[in-house]
């Protein structure tokens, strides 16, 4: 087999509600990455603000922009003087009144290889996102990039098998989940190591059910932008994992943190054929996932 | 909410080449079970033999037999008897030639109320399952008893979230996984931690992407059918998780062991209230789950 290998590299990050700074901080986090041996390098979700989905406020639509727009623009001269590939978050501005929570894809030449739409949006108490982005319409994606194809996909995603298969299916060698998520802090105590747990196992399961590598990249620290609310303590524990789910670097809970691990094709193909899943779906037997639910 | 609560039991055992003497143990191992409580139990794969699957002979086809047949009739009348659902594998002889992998279903009163096949047929060193057993035609199932709604897969099948999504979405309270799954001794000390890490994770997730409880029962004990092979050592490690992967109730490697834990069906309902995750499905764009690939 050929060697095909390459570092990935995670950043966790804390941000504050200083749009600017979050940019500045997110650039010099990557370069420090790629400085380091990270070829691969994925932001967390929504990095340029706060979490501001904590409430439902039509003026925090200014914090949208184009992809095409100074915080893209100021990667991809970095990918293209590092050489590096990058996942950059963005809410994105598509049209009036039509917004996204979208990942673009970066290659090394500093070229905008994709983008990709987050596909399934959650709303819970203090995660209003179905206020905020209407849900993706480009489907789940795997993008070729000069190390490798990688797949993106968001936060919720990551509770549902089938945007994984999916991205899987089209070649993906590693998975990318960009996320926002967090303990409710009343909750922490009774749920939180549940919650926490679950997170990690729904993500790792997806790396054994498809043989391939997961990354996901989480922010940290402690934010209240809304009064009278109890904010959301953000649980950080960004990791990455081989095909066989062994968790192969994990960062804290509550630090900044780079977090780097080498993605070996080879060792993904011994994996898939030591567990050779993809040769035996029921490909024939699947139609109806795409029912909503199974009444009588 | 109406209180529906049920109690469910596995059994983990060993198994010896003496036939009769398995089925009066996993008959005596039920009623102990029924006893102590379980409404609902369940038997490990193929409990009837040793898993002699370790080689392909076809003089093996001569341990199948029909659905209707002495053990499952002796399982019929415990059920009777006990007012309990069981959960019966069998290695069904279906027609001359034509064999399948199957669980069948007991309800409450004595009556056979459906059959599983297994839909996922593995083939791996020792594990030929593929020279034994015809692909499943009856599809994913859930089946309603007595005492709740049960889905039955068949071990391979727990590692396709497609099987369990669809089970699940029948309205499932529990997915059982009869299972025979372990170790090649030698690879027990390299391998041997992860592949069972990856096969209590694989099962977990699908408790959560789900909202479902999930049972697992393995058998355990080395068997060594084959001269000059070197056995598999069955890991036992037979579990019960809840609606949010968190595990109630958890097996040793190596002990024969009743494994009990309670269906809770209000607090399946509170998860899914908390993780909404059949609510955002995309099944607007899950279509091409039913392919093989997808190239370019």
């Amino acid at each position: 087999m050929v060697e095909k290998k390459y570092t990935i590299g995670l950043l966790q990050l804390a941000f504050s509600s200083d749009t600017n700074n979050n940019l500045k901080k997110a650039l010099a986090y990557t370069e420090k990455a790629a400085k380091a041996g990270a070829r691969v390098i994925c932001l967390p979700e929504l990095y340029r603000s706060q979490y501001f989905c904590q409430k439902e406020d039509s003026s925090l639509f200014n914090l949208a922009e184009p992809v095409q727009g100074p915080p893209v623009e100021a990667f991809q001269k970095l990918a293209k003087k590092l050489q590096i590939v990058v996942v950059v978050p963005i809410f994105e501005k598509r049209a009036p009144g039509l917004y996204h929570n979208s990942a673009v894809i970066i290659n090394s030449g500093g070229e905008v290889t994709g983008i990709y739409r987050k596909m399934h949006i959650p709303d819970d108490p203090a995660f209003y996102e179905k206020y905020y982005f209407t849900p993706g319409d480009l489907g789940f994606q795997a993008f070729k990039t000069t190390y490798g194809t990688i797949g993106t996909l968001i936060c919720w995603d990551q509770w549902f098998p089938e945007g994984a298969r999916l991205t899987a299916l089209q070649g993906a060698e590693v998975l990318f989940y960009p996320t926002a998520i967090g303990w409710h802090p009343s909750e922490k105590e009774r749920y939180g190591m549940a919650q926490k747990d679950s997170w990690i196992t729904i993500q790792r399961s997806h790396a054994i059910a498809n043989g391939v590598y997961v990354a996901a990249a989480n922010r940290t620290g402690f934010e209240q932008p809304v009064k009278n609310q109890e904010g959301i303590l953000f649980w950080g524990s960004s990791f990455i994992c081989d095909p066989q789910g062994v968790i192969l670097a994990q960062a804290s809970e509550d630090q900044e943190e780079i977090l780097m691990a080498e993605v070996d094709v080879n060792h993904m193909e011994t994996i898939r054929r030591n567990w050779p899943f993809l040769r035996d779906r029921r490909i024939d037997a699947y139609g109806d996932i795409t029912k909503r639910y199974l009444e009588d």
